[in-house]
């Protein structure tokens, strides 16, 4: 896209509220298309000297993600230091892994660091024409009438009114903005928290920064009821992330003491504790994170106001596709701008949220349906046996057949489509699998015929 | 109950905010056992002359409401002026009528005036020894942590700050208790508007009068997409309430002008019209209301606080069970109450809301269905054939089979088993009606060998 004469360059300033990962993207994206953008953060700009991360999951980056990347041609300065992940590999109690791949080969998710990604992003915003960021900005309320944000300096604590003309709210599950929204008439929304918190921990970097685990993988020790999950880092350390009831037998509830921690974690996850040497200590330092799906509609109010990202659809971790969904948003957008034009906002604000909210709703859905796959049924050799079995299926019928897996990571079709065929796709595995018993049985002659019966009915 | 000795006197006075329906009969309840209760309201006394009545949709008392009116003896008094309606009578768009009864012979739902309703409680509660009621007590915010109200006089607007040791909010769909606690940690939350407004309309009485339609009956004009429904009252006219969608070809806000409300009410409600005098003046003057569904958890804080009623779970009017399921909250409290005592407020809270909510998640699934039936299913002849068949299961199997309505409506079944024992039942008619065409083929040998089948499967 061209950067030196601006297409659409209008007198209007766009305003974003919200300078995160989606905020700072969508800048970019309206900046390249030629308008004036203001860019207002609650939070202190992460890139000055001594700022604090605030804690995050760790972020997988797929195909949609790096569209919307490439898109503003910055995904090769993202990718070189993303690291790709090909597959999970399994641990279980025993420490015995198990490797399963997660598309073709060739195909991958790639772990990044949230921080570095962010600063990246803001640097190539404030470098473009026409982006003004303001860092320290909190938004006290959003009068939707006056289309009037009251802001707080929240370093020289002196608050004061702006005017916006077109505000886009890219300010998180805890939206500010949706907040003004929330208020209008015949509103619909939803918070809905998971019954289990998560909380960061790490794998520390073998000597010279070498791994001690498998690199480029992500890592899961899946338990039936909850799981670990690690993630690669560029400096040999990989950070984990324990997902567990808050209350019960086995809950945060339950361990309250350094040996409760130790005695615990030695029992399930035997082959990690000997590589997390602050384990204890970070247990008990770092919070402990909760989790929710947020839904709402509409997300837009009249043609002056629209939501992105968590901020109209916070969803859970387990599809790794919150930022995936948030970027696509932005691809999204953008692609409407494309078609309607860039003064035509009523019709571009409509459009999307008519277009992405059966798609964020199916993302939901689909990131919780993940939570029991990663946390239960990856650890079940049937289960991986029939992964096995349909990826025999997808090869032996090219086109006709794409795991729901890769069609949420490695595709971009979009979600309510991916989970409604995804939805039949499992009906016919449970169908099929019941006559299946090892890899070989697909070959039987007697279980080739119910493929074809099966791909047959499928069309 | 006794009244003079009070059994469970205590210095701690109860606090509960909103006089409503639920708030007023929960009081009466709290004094009885002999519990000091202020009760704070919002608007103004409703038995003050000159007050305005809030618009409402007409309220139909069954068997949870009738229990929880004996439990502090005034069913009696409210018997005398409510309208038995034993059944439904559809109008079709000749004006053709058609009835299906409600239950047995004598069962019935009553047909009672909100506003006289409340006000008969009201007068109780105030008898009572030891309730004190409040009128025009606005409350601003409630601090859960120092358990505080900030209230406003809305008469001298003089606000002032009163703490409270219990809290019983009874404040409604829109209960600024319930709003305290969603800014608490891991709250969830939803509230999701129906697509369709109400308005509320008038046939009025004959002469001397008289009842120009069947009196003992709710009358249904089902048109599929939308319905009207008419309640009788005493002055022999009777409240209608249109459920018309807000958008499309027929809809609200596809009727702008008096001839557009009169020629469509002539094509679709042609039984109607003559009986509505004041038809185009209501329509423009009412407003449209709208209708919300709202869940949330928890419904206490520690044991400081409690949600009763619509502040807990909002439904929508299809099944009149909102304030029967109200009301059935202050019967189950009261039960509670007996079996751990009157000082244990932290295990009733507890119980109360394990209890309640997932039979206040099944009857808003309920209420939701029987929208879909009442304006839909209801004007089918397949459906009422279904209804007549299943009576005759009932009558055959005697105490194994009851119809999903009795059992929401008569009896005192949770309503979550009735939810999952109605969805059971449908599901053998689905069966079972593809093989019966007309009453009488329900004695025929096949059929009967097929509801034995089914009977048995049952259980």
């Amino acid at each position: 896209m061209p950067t030196a004469t601006p297409p659409h360059a209008s007198a209007e300033t766009l305003t974003v509220l919200g300078a995160g990962l989606v905020g700072s993207l969508l800048s970019l994206y309206l900046a390249r298309r030629g308008h004036a953008v203001q860019v207002l953060e609650r939070r202190p700009d992460p890139r000055r000297e001594g700022s604090q991360e605030g804690r995050s999951i760790n972020l997988a980056l797929s195909d949609r993600g790096w569209r919307a990347l490439e898109g503003v041609g910055v995904a090769d300065d993202i990718r070189q230091v993303g690291i790709p992940m090909a597959g999970r590999v399994m641990h279980d109690a025993q420490g015995t892994l198990t490797r399963q791949p997660y598309g073709e080969a060739g195909q991958a998710i790639y772990s990044v660091n949230r921080g570095h990604l962010n600063r990246c992003l803001l640097d190539l915003a404030e470098a473009q024409p026409g982006v003004r960021l303001s860092f320290g900005q909190q938004c006290l309320r959003t009068d939707l009438k006056k289309q009037e944000l009251h802001l707080l300096d929240t370093e020289t604590q002196q608050a004061r009114t702006e005017p916006y003309t077109r505000l886009f709210g890219t300010d998180g599950a805890f939206s500010a903005v949706r907040g003004a929204l929330q208020k209008t008439d015949r509103y619909n929304y939803s918070q809905d928290y998971l019954e289990y918190g998560y909380k960061e921990l790490t794998i520390a970097a073998g000597p010279e920064g070498a791994w001690q685990m498998e690199k480029n993988a992500l890592h899961i020790w899946p338990r039936g009821q909850y799981l670990m999950i690690a993630l690669p880092n560029l400096d040999g350390s990989f950070n984990c992330t324990l997902f567990f009831p808050y209350e019960g037998a086995e809950s945060f509830a339950a361990l309250q003491t350094p040996a409760d921690v130790t005695t615990f974690f030695e029992r399930v996850f035997p082959d990690a504790v000997p590589l997390m040497p602050t384990l204890t200590q970070e247990f008990f330092e770092h919070p402990t994170g909760s989790m929710v799906t947020i839904k709402c509609f509409p997300w837009k109010y009249d043609d002056d106001v629209l939501l992105i990202g968590d901020a109209s659809h916070a969803i859970l971790p387990f599809y790794g596709q919150g930022m995936n969904s948030g970027f696509e948003d932005c691809s999204v957008l953008n692609q409407l701008l494309d078609e309607h034009g860039d003064a035509n906002w009523a019709t571009v604000f409509a459009e999307f949220q008519t277009q992405r909210k059966p798609n964020a709703d199916a993302m939901a859905d689909l990131a919780l349906y993940n939570f029991t796959e990663m946390r239960d049924r990856v650890g079940d050799p049937r289960f991986l046996l029939q992964k096995k079995i349909e990826s025999r299926i997808a090869g032996q019928f090219p086109g006709r057949w794409t795991p729901l897996y890769s069609q949420v990571t490695f595709s971009h079709t979009p979600y309510a489509e991916a989970w409604a065929a995804g939805q039949t796709q499992d009906a016919i595995m449970a169908r099929l699998m019941p006559h299946i018993h090892t890899e070989a049985d697909f070959d039987q002659p007697a279980v080739q015929e119910l493929v074809q019966q099966e791909m047959a009915n499928k069309g």
